[in-house]
């Protein structure tokens, strides 16, 4: 399967760290900004094919209007599998910090956490084969590049990846609404792996009765749900917190 | 103007809420679902006029297959003014605690916001009138019908606005990445209003001049930018957060 992907600083981002992944890059003809003339010239240097093309082609390659006049078509993305996680935590000589993602659907939700696990240090993310968006082209640009910089590894069981971490000493703390502890009262353990459940079903049974610990953000309101990027950015957010308490 | 909701959860909530701002109520005949009946009782009760339609009607309307075979037409929202939030606030023996948004473009985003300044006890958001998404239907579904909740004030000028909420008060902290104050070294204050810029840009420098702290969420990576949503959510959840410490 090949990717598409779109934007320029989606198509910047991935050049800049990965050009052996481009077929080709497509370029609206009327586009003259500075910014393309130098995606122009890095691809022109790494051999990649440059065509240039009327917007509606690009419009309809990408199913969308907002791919600011560039778009590009890429290898499929390699996944990395557990052990590589654990070897990059490693090599930096930190405690493992994963995120594992049981089911999240939407990837303009996916984009998003793995953009701010990337952010928050987090050495690589964990999604289950099915269920589960994959990693596409909308979810490079919502992640604004940030796939190409964290792992990503794509497991056919969740429960089995999670038992495998905690055999590699590391505790698993699931998030749930309906958590009787606060992440206000929690202290997040150094080498950890966040547990979130897919948008509206939340963390399956199965997968949470191997949760080390429940955790809940604290909520009032009529509406006491966040965005599953947002929620999922705050537990990053206090896992990342914790970390750095513990250092100092 | 005229607002177009859709998705079962989002009109069964403004529903609930507001059912005086409902024109109509538009549902998919082959729709047989429980909780659309539930609508129905529910816009029966209110006098509201249903309509049952084909699906593609319902597609052209929302702009949306996500619809969920239900889709409503309501009457322009009516915004807040300042003097509400901060009424809103002392009616609850609250401090007040008010978010100030300096041009989120994009609805989904300021839907999210919205939904996380709900959920996390805001009394009420702050837009400008230009250069700025403002309340419409795809923001009501971002928001998960928070919107009907929480007061949103729009103001000509954000700069007099925060002049505004500063005489009566409220210590004003502004989000930048370039801050040097990290908000893990941060404590907000318990009167606050909180600024965020608009995607990409940032809070504009009239803007930023005003504030009387400015604090960075802390970031590692080769990019070191979170999802607008995503920032504004761990902002508002800092402040929270010391809100409570602060009580207990």
């Amino acid at each position: 399967m090949r990717e598409i992907i779109y934007g320029v600083n989606p198509v910047r981002e991935v050049l800049k760290k990965r050009p052996d992944r481009f077929i080709s890059i497509l370029i609206y003809e009327g586009k003259e900004r500075r910014d393309i003339h130098d995606i122009i010239a890095v691809a022109k240097k790494n051999g990649i094919k440059i065509e240039f093309v009327d917007k509606w082609r690009i419009d309809r390659l990408t199913g969308s209007n907002k791919h600011q006049g560039v778009a590009a078509e890429l290898r499929e993305f390699i996944y990395s599998d557990i052990a590589d996680i654990l070897d990059s935590a490693r090599k930096k000589g930190d405690k493992p910090f994963i995120v594992i993602l049981d089911g999240i659907e939407d990837p303009q939700n996916l984009g998003a956490i793995i953009r701010s696990a990337h952010c928050f240090g987090v050495h690589g993310v964990i999604i289950p084969k099915d269920r589960s968006a994959s990693i596409t082209g909308v979810v490079y640009k919502a992640s604004a590049g940030a796939v190409e910089y964290i792992a990503v590894a794509r497991v056919v069981n969740i429960s089995r990846a999670i038992d495998e971490l905690k055999e590699e000493g590391l505790w698993i703390v699931g998030a749930s609404s309906e958590a009787k502890t606060s992440i206000l009262d929690f202290n997040f353990p150094e080498s950890v792996g966040i547990v979130i459940g897919g948008e509206g079903r939340g963390i399956r049974p199965v997968v949470m009765e191997r949760c080390d610990y429940i955790v809940s953000i604290p909520m009032k309101g009529a509406i006491s749900s966040l965005n599953a990027s947002v929620a999922s950015g705050i537990l990053i957010y206090e896992a990342m917190r914790a970390r750095i308490k513990n250092k100092t």
